[in-house]
């Protein structure tokens, strides 16, 4: 008996839609530019759902804080939709039942179901893109957290007196540790030393450092770019012993645009988490670090995969 | 039918056991001194169990890294007890299965099962003694990690730059949100003006000042010691923050030595969390918190339940 599994990412530019096969294999695709506002949204999911039938299921992937009915409570990368309850909508509009989970969720579910952290019961999905998501997989199952917002480990604070963050808060993880961290290391770093290949990168102007030029001139070998990598690297160790710490996870699964260079960054966060793991690495085993083994199309394959985890 | 469960709680001062009617209720009790070195733990923890016989499992509560299979891998409060297999050692010489786990996840147990977190899919307990000791329990699950190490949440870092810990990191959470730290909190806050009566109650010496003085300051309300516990309670909160982002809890359970005057510590504790949270207070529900409702028997009756958490 085979099923066709659904799953839709919303994103902050695209609903991107796929149909899986009963081995995760992608066998269909369709997206769609994401709309402004909560109507339109439904409306385009609907329509994406539509080029997707028929499926025995569909999944929803959405960024922000999302309960566990499946309703949007805050979203900071899409327009109006606090308190927007996509998913009892679109349930509605298409009259079947309709899985919804953060998007961050979905990816970490792809990972462990067809990607990197296959047969884990515990893991730590680590997405290191413009800001930080993450999941969470503790035991065998996926932390939620009672109302559905667990996960949040980007706005883990590491220094209170650290650099402002959107949130509100100062020196969350995702200032340091993320690709636009990066970039505002890289800026930081120029206040005290030149950086000529990174500057010249960037187009020769200083303030238009990105993550991208300091990652770039860390791939040639600049030894300035190198030294901010090896800062960034420490954060996200810094991040990752904290996690250690916490849930003992067997493995890190590393995502996002960063995990495309993975020579870049993995022996130095490898070597700043050996050198923090509490009792040091005398006595207690290492979690590993991987990159993850999905692209871009990680959340629509979770969100096909959720009614496998529920 | 009824069964009697037995549970030892191994200090660094005494092995403390109980054994529990089917309520829960202890029904006996007997304690020794821990003595110091493997073969002798052993030998006390024969002892007690003896005196608890007879009994239809046997719980162990112990400090450290414990590892799935019952050993001890690192304990800092024990004597030579660096991988030490005390699980499989008392059970061979007493011929039966003995269930083990670190003292803080029994507490965790104790209070999930009996105390005040009954009914709880999801929280955090933070036990707030000499250091930070804590316990996850996430969708109904005690969160053990891979290896058995789960739940270090005082060593979660908190500022990089910040006091020196033990561990050999800096900035942990322990350093500033346990007794310890508010000890130092107190004398850091010496440094920059002068707490007379806290200083009293150490005795006139500031070099002497401690946690409790601190706290029973402020509990007379001076002024000096009140802004003190302020400063102690945003460090509290800022760690329970990141736990909240991370695990979604309905509530956090503070036992330990500080739980016995909540009313000197919540409403700063509260304030502060409410101020931290991702979104803030106009959307995201907030996590409760509520003192332990059990007392230094905690971990030898959370020792004695792990046969039912299993």
């Amino acid at each position: 008996m085979s099923a066709r599994r659904a799953g839709i990412d919303v994103g902050g530019t695209k609903c991107l839609g796929v149909v899986l096969d009963d081995h995760g294999a992608v066998v269909a695709e369709h997206r769609l530019p994401t709309p402004k506002g909560p109507d339109a949204i439904v409306d385009t999911l609907a329509a994406v759902a539509a080029e997707l039938a028929p499926y025995d299921s569909l999944g929803l992937g959405v960024p922000g804080l999302i309960t566990r009915d499946g309703s949007i409570l805050a979203s900071p990368n899409l327009t109006d939709t606090n308190d927007f309850r996509v998913g009892p909508l679109l349930a509605e509009r298409l009259g079947h039942r309709v899985w919804v989970e953060n998007d961050a969720t979905c990816a970490t579910v792809a990972e462990w179901m067809v990607g990197a952290a296959q047969g884990a019961t515990d893991f730590v999905m680590v997405t290191l893109g413009t800001g930080i998501g993450g999941g969470v997989v503790a035991g065998g199952q996926v932390v939620r957290g009672v109302h559905g917002f667990g996960g949040e480990i980007g706005h883990m604070v590491l220094d209170p007196n650290g650099v402002r963050c959107p949130c509100g808060r100062r020196g969350c993880w995702e200032r340091y540790a993320s690709g636009s961290g990066l970039g505002w290391l890289g800026r930081d770093a120029l206040t005290q030393a030149p950086l000529p290949r990174v500057v010249e990168l960037a187009g020769g102007d200083p303030a238009q450092v990105r993550g991208e030029h300091v990652q770039m001139a860390a791939a040639e070998g600049d030894t300035g770019a190198l030294a901010v990598v090896d800062t960034f690297c420490r954060w996200v160790a810094l991040g990752l012993a904290n996690l250690t710490n916490l849930l003992d996870p067997a493995l890190f699964v590393i995502g996002g645009g960063l995990a495309s260079a993975p020579e870049v960054f993995l022996p130095a966060i490898r070597s700043h988490l050996d050198h923090m793991l509490y009792s040091g690495t005398t006595v207690r085993p290492q979690p590993s670090i991987v990159f993850a083994a999905l692209g871009p199309h990680a959340g629509a394959v979770g969100a096909a995969m959720l009614p496998q985890v529920h």
